[in-house]
């Protein structure tokens, strides 16, 4: 068998005259290594997006490339390393002028109980989100993190003779910045876990239960108070294009969420 | 176009000796009507899964006729009424020994803020379970629901100075009863909101929140405690056959749930 | 009890001088009632996201009021008819400038079987989104509609000498309208499975079989020729004033999707 | 700060007499190592749920030794390998008469395209499961896998001029075995993959897909002939004491799935 005499339909000419923006393959899994804040490697297994634009004559796109590249960087180690590289190989080989990537992985980090000083691993998931324009030459990077907090309504405390309903709450936040001044997502985590009314942690002995409870109690929010202090620490940072901020609370006395958004761009 | 011409592959004659215990469809959504307690009708979105048994000498089952005889009966309005009835035909037009079936779907009951008295449509996630066996002529029903509560944490409240962590648990109970002596949605339902810490509202003004806030903390329960208690409730019923339960509290304080289960056969 | 005394801690004053773009509820869920293309209703157990934008002298919305007005709108089977009426008393009771929402539900249409002609309901998950600005009195109505559809590799099926790869593909196609012209689902829907290699459907018998597989095969489509086709079509509508549509095929020969993606202004 | 005057309310005596079956944690992310079929080891990001039984006598488990024991196991090493002494660990730490963990994850094969020979890995979701009864000194090890298959429909095959619709279909096969006698992931992932119209790949070029295509249309399978063909290779353990297997088609022409289920004990 010769792949020669075996048409590419893709190549073909189409007369619709239709440029697409985005296509390409999505959910390809694969395993990547992300860089550490300490400078050692964690391998994480992610769900890849990758998608090109398509001039308005080819008939299709080449989808068996991007998962050949994708198992060709992942060989190398710098899948998830040097994404600018990666999405300018992916515009060259599919004859593309743009390209785009989105790879969503859990991340682990150390975490150490408040008191006690326990210490054990936890998930957070994360996403790297990339796009390059060949032609204008723009290429963006973008950070997502997705961190668990506890919120304590700050309406409940003040109208109850005791207690307070709390709950676990999802901030969501992305973010697009210059690429050459590395924000870690380490670092943004721990900038999100300081705005609720306490971190959440995989392991809390008695001492820390207590600590944890009471810390919450004492600092009572609102979604819209964790959405406000995120985004007065974000206004703060100079390498940040614009972010995008999600807020969501799985309230403890309803089956329903609180919710709250806000997307700025900074122009500095 | 004469079906009779065609090929019936499902008819032929598998000599691999192998008996198939279910095979069937799954994810058929259909529009169907529950029997309300208050004797009016309620209109849901299910999915169907229904299943029968293949003798080894069959090499297919018929798939279109579990989705012809849903549609029949959802026309009738006999969907969700006589299950007993279905799974006859079922058995019968597929010419198995046993059928069963599984309707998943969301219902509506108008839950009334404990305070101000303002009533609200809830939605909880039910399903309805028969499996008949012709041969035997058993036929057994299983009536499942799924109910969110609050569950505020006696360990916390103990140590704590003040406050106490609390989060939204869910409940999910499944009971096998003898079809003649029904059990209402309405009422297992009610059961185990009344073991909670508080039961959950879709609608509360301040002072029912005072109020819920109040009661989750002089009540507070370990999913240890709402398992016990409603295991205690269901111990009483006369017609339950068995029941399974489970409990899932999604920690405030954690990035992962504290969870409990039980099955339990009521010999009587 | 008496509400007067508690303390409405949302009204106090905010001093960050942060003025939030979104907040509100998400996954409140709410039966309603849809206008069906033939002037009956259909009733749907709908998931709503509502919010509101809130000045920046606020600490908070109103949370529950989001819930009572969709609890008294529901009570007058007008939440699923006027998107409008029901933004404007939104805005206008939490006294915002403007108020977003998000009705998502299954909606089921009777479909016939192509040659048998037998009849099933099918359900197709559908979405509402409304956004109101009081100030500049701008309103935008957004009709979602996710739609299965098979698709047959025309690739595949060229370098085969028999056989061709297919599989089912999603697609999800959201339109801006003016609101005076109504688009049914109905017909967006089929619009849209006119542009696959085959529609799916519930109920197929031996000869519906046959027509559906040999059409399939007569009528290859890439992920990128549906989008075109679909794309083309949406191009004649006078009302549309943009449209957001994606493309996703669960390839039966990979454990990964092909996905496209268009987004387009139309300026007329 | 003193532990020891916070007062273990777990440690409380429960009166209502009843013993609880299982109660634990459910959802702790955790990465573990996993021991490949080479030789080498494999880091996966795990969810994991650990629970134990609860003599009647006792007010509540300490959920937090759960998480304690995962996190000193992890740092060992262990996690993944020594399923028998981790769960001895836990009944002991937890005073409990019997323990149970499971571990789901998602676990990476390189997967070569059958004619190019390119590679590229692939993910299969498997899980680890485990019991151990103290005093019945009963232990049991139960392995996962989630394969993806092609199936290619025989009826449509038959009764079409051209083409035959297929799908994507994930079979789950959950085994108990002996322990001394270890059944690798790889060997019962390709087990599976044999039994089905044709494996799917992530990387295939058109020499590979020309292949996959025309196989899938030699090699028709029904869910029933796939159930059957898996069961008869199973049957052929020595080592294996039941198995558990589910065969799910995500039909092309229909947006429902074809479904079958055994389960069955084999007495040696």
């Amino acid at each position: 068998m010769n792949t020669l005499n075996l048409k590419d339909i893709q190549n073909q000419k189409d007369t619709r005259g239709i440029e697409i923006q985005k296509v390409g393959v999505k959910d390809v899994e694969i395993p990547l290594i992300i860089q550490r804040k300490n400078n050692t490697g964690q391998t994480v297994s992610a769900k890849a997006r990758i998608n090109v634009s398509l001039p308005k004559d080819y008939k299709g796109t080449h989808m068996s490339r991007f998962v050949e590249i994708l198992s060709e960087w992942g060989q190398k180690n710098l899948l998830g390393v040097d994404i600018y590289g990666f999405l300018l190989e992916v515009a060259n080989r599919l004859d593309a002028n743009s390209a785009e990537l989105r790879f969503k992985f859990k991340y682990f980090i150390d975490k150490k109980a408040p008191k006690s000083g326990y210490s054990c691993p936890m998930g957070y998931d994360c996403a790297f989100e990339g796009n390059l324009n060949k032609e204008t030459n723009k290429y963006e990077f973008i950070l997502e993190v997705n961190v668990p907090i506890t919120t304590l309504c700050p309406c409940s405390k003040e109208i109850s003779d005791y207690g307070a309903h709390n709950q676990r709450t999802f901030v969501k936040l992305k973010i697009s910045y210059n690429a050459e001044q590395i924000l870690w997502i380490e670092d943004l985590i721990e900038l999100v876990e300081n705005c609720g009314s306490s971190p959440v942690y995989p392991l809390l002995k008695r001492e820390d239960e207590k600590y944890v409870t009471e810390r919450a109690y004492e600092n009572p929010k609102f979604i819209e108070d964790v959405l406000r202090d995120v985004i007065s620490e974000l206004r703060k940072f100079e390498q940040i294009n614009w972010f995008e901020l999600e807020c969501e609370a799985f309230e403890s006395i309803h089956n329903h969420s609180a919710w709250a958004y806000q997307k700025e761009f900074l122009n500095k």
